[in-house]
């Protein structure tokens, strides 16, 4: 049997044990697991050494470097999340419907765990310990399969973070980590129907695309998001400058910041220079249509694909439109149905741009970059889906649940 | 480009305007569309009868001629289905949960239509009036693609429903069918990502399998299943014999039938040759374990493949258990988590049974028959999940929907 069909299997067959687990177990398993990891930042700085050594051998970015390192204050914050998740209210057992029949049967629609959950990621580590713990806190078993260049570093953190299993009421099979470096080893758990109950990737979108492709596995897409702010004439100039910069500037590498900057005409001609300069002033290259070169003549010509793109980046494409139309043609042509926002004054343009764009979360008169797990109150977050099945949008630990129907009888029988 | 791609792509083209459409504008063209599949009774049957002399003539099945065939009640209770679907509440634009940040953001996370749904099934001409008419309901748009053998019929219907819609405030295009015959048109709606949100398969286990196994969008399982039905030790002795006998004969082609009986030793020996018996009269065929058949000597006796079997029809298997313990075990063995039951007056074992027995609905005391939209008082059903993401048991309205955050703010950053 392959190593992931093994580990598979193993977290399947733990999956019965850990779904019963109660809360307070579930918890102190979590605390053990944050001590444990306090406790053995030496081995496993030492072990992560040993993947900054590789990754510098073979040439991996200085960011990936980043990604990848981990040194005192990072295992604090990676043991500090798992506290954070302990502190969280757990989400199963929750009776979400209740009610009765008129022949008597009483039913009750509450939370369960999903069962196994199959993370696939890149060379994060601390993503290790924080889908761990999240799966973990809501019941589910995991099987995680990160990046090879972090391979030294993830097995240490499980070992220890099993060692930390062992000393509580939680099954240690419940965490599994796929070590086989090789390719098919990420192609093998996509296939995994009947062990694996959903898959969910993590990372760019290439990793992504790949996992949505050739899963048949049921998967949670995360993904990529090319987010519009839209201003319209109607906008108050202070707030729209404010939001526009926040959404480009505060974390361009992050999925919800502003890619495209769509203005309408009136509020270009009055402001788009000023604007323009502040972009520059932050060091953001901008790329112009035709009628925004024509106000602010050294921006970058905007080409076709740049609509499309997701620059993650200090680079932002900027369009101006007739109006409210235009801008919504242009969000469903382009958009990828993460984060959009209107800012205006007008309610009423408010309110169809709120209805009409089709995207995870529409804002009005706010900065797209609070799409968010912990800014929207959900104390944790495993990704933000783009899909609209099961989850749409921050996902915190309810929707690593499922749900099962309890009916209770006396007898009855369908006529 | 195919018609698979064009019909595709014309209903995502027109799933803007229908997930707009308002609850008053659904009803009006859903009793519309009733009153036309009236009105063209003669010519559904015209068209119906060709696929009936084709059946025949390649020598379909008599069963399979039956559920293809059309005359005026059933083309009346067609109509009567789009009557109640028209009556049910409309899910879309409810508030799910509505809370405001610290900084002031006013959160609403609101339900949507889906967007283009596509359904593959068998040739049930009822399916596509029913599929239909859940779809546009919720505001989404559908593309259909029925089995070949009913294709006259399903294109005599979507002519019959098109020209009703272009009476209504509703695109036409909202309503796609697939005509196209050949098996390859199937094979590219599953890889129609980007175009279709989700597929749902309805019909066979062969046939959900296939798209489970190829699909890349998303779907929705639904299933088989192999339902169990568990009388303790401390069963009230009439309840289960209706509940047995209820659970395998009242309807025995269907999902939610019971397929196999398992008997506490202690029950079994005072009652299974009298509960055998009346399953004998009822038509049953069965096929017991050894410690069974040493109580009931004429009984079949049960091959392992028994107890994976969903027979759908007159044959139940049948296992003599020494308690709870061993039930759980064969259930999660052999189970394929729909509809599970455990009869007994003992409350704690009922409460164990609930809890640890993984399925999408479990029962105490009444028969797993009752697994249904209409039983469960959602009014209407696109199918019953056996997949434990989005939606798991039977589908209402709600679960053809999506949801989307709305978030207002006066000009709030992230910092």
């Amino acid at each position: 049997m392959s190593e992931v069909k093994d580990k598979a299997l193993r977290a399947k067959q733990a999956a019965g044990r850990m779904g019963l687990a109660d809360t307070r177990q579930k918890n102190a398993a979590l605390l053990r697991m944050a001590e444990a990891l306090i406790a053995e930042e030496s081995s496993l700085i030492a072990a992560n050494e040993k993947d900054l050594q590789r990754g510098r051998t073979t040439g991996l970015r200085a960011s990936l470097l980043d990604r990848l390192k981990l040194d005192g204050k990072r295992i604090a914050a990676m043991a500090e999340g798992l506290r954070q998740i302990a502190a969280l209210p757990d989400p199963v057992g929750d009776v979400l419907e209740s009610f009765t029949r008129p022949n008597g049967l009483r039913i009750n629609k509450v939370r369960v765990p999903i069962g196994v959950i199959g993370i696939i990621y890149e060379a994060r580590p601390n993503v290790t310990v924080d889908a761990a713990g999240l799966c973990l806190k809501t019941g589910n078993t995991v099987v995680l399969r990160g990046g090879s260049s972090a391979l030294e570093s993830n097995r240490r953190i499980v070992q220890v973070l099993h060692d930390a299993l062992a000393e509580t009421e939680l099954p240690t099979d419940a965490l599994q980590l796929i070590e086989s470096a090789d390719r098919s080893s990420a192609g093998e758990m996509l296939k995994l129907n009947g062990l694996l109950d959903v898959l969910i990737p993590r990372g760019g979108a290439s990793l992504i695309r790949s996992v949505v492709e050739n899963a048949t596995v049921p998967v949670i897409e995360t993904g990529a998001g090319v987010c519009h702010t839209y201003i319209d004439n109607e906008a108050d100039k202070e707030k729209a400058f404010r939001i526009a910069i926040n959404a480009k500037v505060q974390r361009p590498s992050v999925c919800n910041a502003m890619e495209t900057l769509l203005v309408q005409s009136g509020f270009a001609a009055r402001h788009l220079e000023a604007l323009a300069g502040q972009f520059r002033e932050a060091g953001v290259e901008l790329r112009g249509c035709p009628r925004s070169r024509a106000l602010v003549p050294d921006m970058l010509p905007a080409e076709e694909a740049d609509w499309g793109t997701e620059y993650n980046d200090y680079i932002l494409s900027v369009k101006v439109v007739d109006g409210l139309d235009e801008a919504l043609e242009h969000i469903a042509r382009y958009g990828t149905r993460h984060s959009e926002c209107i800012v205006t004054e007008n309610r009423e343009h408010a309110d169809r741009f709120l209805r009409e764009v089709d995207a995870a979360a529409v804002y009005h008169n706010a900065s797209t970059r609070f799409t968010d797990g912990f800014e929207f109150g959900f104390g944790a977050e495993i990704g933000i889906s783009t899909q609209k099945l099961h989850a749409r949008g921050p996902m915190g630990l309810p929707a690593l649940t499922s749900t099962k129907y309890i009916v209770k009888g006396d007898g009855q029988i369908r006529s």
